[in-house]
């Protein structure tokens, strides 16, 4: 494993720690953004150094169609390819493969479908998903997994979570001795059972962490966290815990509270782009008229760039002419929001204090924002 | 007077000097980025000042219909509400007059026309748009200009300079005693006795500086430098010459060959933001298949942001995908190669070289590129 988790502080169930990877050591929690197609749409990895992001989240469904890992193998690599240097985790493609190729067509081997981009027949298997983002140079290479819907019938929920489980053991196969680290991912929708089931199986693989997959795809939250506990129990504790596409400010509290170290969401920059900033006081639209003569700035106590430099009614501005600038700076923002609630919830847990954090979080009322994959 | 120009050396007609305004000293010949809206699309603050931009041209024709110059103004005036402290000139709005709005109708007092936003009539005079530039806290206000189209009859192209000069006339009686400075515009289309004699009269009146409009609008280039040299002739040597909207690599040379202080031009981001950037050895279209295994960077002698840290390939691979990101980091490079253009002449001037630097210049045979108003 060369993905390794080194634990500072419990406090009740959240934990904070190190991260150490090939690419240098993170704080944990974390929050990753988003990087899908090897960008951070529009943003530059200086911005995303300049809200603290400690890593990406980038997919190699798409990056094996375009440009091809082979051709990002050639070019030395995805770090040097888009000039990141910090931690790269990949995302193998399942829930690609089944929300946006037509036919898929899933049996034991893998999953048959036609390319998104030019029709073209494509076959993706696990040891292909694994040998894909070793080719890429990733960090963590995560398994092929089927993502089932919600609400999904309880058999076909049970044999996405078998065949995802059946996979990870063939993916292990194709694991070679080289940076990049392999971790498993925990499916089984909301049936506490099956999660139970699929996280301690998983657990006794050498997997280097594992991903909880499958939540925040639209059931209720009252089912989201006993569905996350039921995963998180049977797992080794030594070993990172990575919820994925999650990241809504008070899920990612919730989260960490039950253990979490890492989330990736595509909130912050999906917001972003639609003109709408994270805030304390839960999700502001820019657009709002009530904005145009805000001469303050839009968070004093943010050292993001849309929060430094200009007044809100600037913000406001932009996102009425629907300048690109208006969508990168309320990205930015957006992505500083979350990057500091889990720096100060990390603080909070090495403080033994995270409890009082979680309740001042909490009264603050934010809304809920629905957060998926991308 | 509050925008000084203070010439350090000449080399031939070439001069390089410091302009001194109420928003910091700047080194001349300069080149300014456009930000027609108060932004260069996409870019930020940094981004600019990362790519070494000493000022910017912003339009008082846009800024006045939306958000408003007293809306501006409330918010802390201009440099406070985009977050650029270093100098601003503001361009009246008279080309755009022309270009973008529907029925516009010229008489001696000033322009009748539809705003092409909402529809609802505008009327703009020579001393509204002055008080639209003092009211957002210009540096440089110019003064009300008619730009003749090319070709242009020649009794159209002579009542639309004689009307010119008449609105600066009336600019100059309402500038205030305040930090925004005035400068005059020479029309007179490629009519060499007529730029001859609106320089004539117009550097005989209180302007800081002066613009020469109305060039690089269409007219072959061998016009284009006789009818410069007519405007540049007569006007007072100590104040700053202004080319207005042009900046291809070779017409800054020869714009600076001939005393031309200052330039601005939307050439740099509007060519990023169709995927090409502007090289040595001309133009070069990032979405050509021959770039896509191109590991070493765009510019090895670029200090920009697309320029280290990455391949071209990886530029290649966002034009193609239409990322955002693609475009601006395009923009940024084309900016810096033209600052840094214009930094390289004037050091050639300050060292007496200037002849062997243009020479050099042409040397590198690139393509000419039109380049126009925003």
């Amino acid at each position: 494993m060369t993905v390794r988790l080194e634990i500072l502080a419990h406090d009740g169930t959240a934990r904070a720690g190190l991260l150490h990877t090939p690419h240098g050591t993170i704080a944990t929690p974390a929050f990753f953004p988003v990087a899908t197609q090897a960008t951070v749409k529009a943003l530059t990895i200086r911005d995303l150094e300049g809200v603290s992001a400690p890593g990406l989240l980038a997919n190699a469904f798409h990056l094996w169609q375009r440009p091809g890992h082979v051709a990002v193998q050639g070019l030395g690599g995805l770090h040097r390819f888009m000039g990141w240097n910090r931690p790269i985790v990949t995302d193998s493609g399942g829930f690609q493969v089944f929300s946006l190729a037509d036919l898929a067509d899933i049996d034991e081997d893998g999953v048959q479908f036609r390319s998104h981009l030019d029709g073209s027949a494509r076959h993706l298997t696990p040891e292909l998903a694994i040998e894909i983002q070793q080719t890429l140079g990733s960090d963590v290479a995560m398994v092929l997994d089927i993502c089932a819907a919600y609400p999904c019938p309880s058999g076909e929920l049970r044999a996405a979570a078998e065949q995802t489980q059946r996979w990870a053991e063939r993916s292990l196969r194709v694991a070679r001795d080289e940076p990049t680290d392999l971790f498993g991912i925990i499916q089984g929708g909301v049936d506490l059972g099956l999660r139970s089931w699929c996280a301690t199986e998983l657990g006794q693989m050498p997997f280097g962490g594992f991903g909880i997959g499958g939540l925040s795809v639209g059931e209720p939250r009252s089912e989201t966290w006993p569905a996350l506990e039921a995963a998180l129990g049977p797992l080794p504790a030594d070993r990172t815990r990575y919820l994925m596409g999650v990241g809504a400010p008070d899920d990612l509290v919730e989260g960490i509270a039950r253990g979490v170290d890492l989330f990736d969401c595509v909130l912050p920059t999906r917001l972003g782009r639609h003109g709408s900033v994270l805030t304390r006081a839960g999700k502001l639209n820019l657009r709002s008229r009530t904005l145009a003569s805000a001469a303050g700035p839009l968070d004093p106590a943010c050292d993001c760039l849309a929060c430094t430099g200009f007044p809100l009614a600037f913000l406001h501005y932009l996102a009425r002419l629907g300048d690109p600038l208006g969508m990168r700076l309320a990205s930015l923002h957006n992505i500083r929001f979350l990057t500091r609630l889990v720096e100060e919830a990390r603080g909070a847990i090495l403080k033994g204090q995270f409890a009082e954090f979680r309740e001042s979080q909490l009264a603050d009322d934010r809304t809920h924002h629905p957060s998926d994959h991308q």
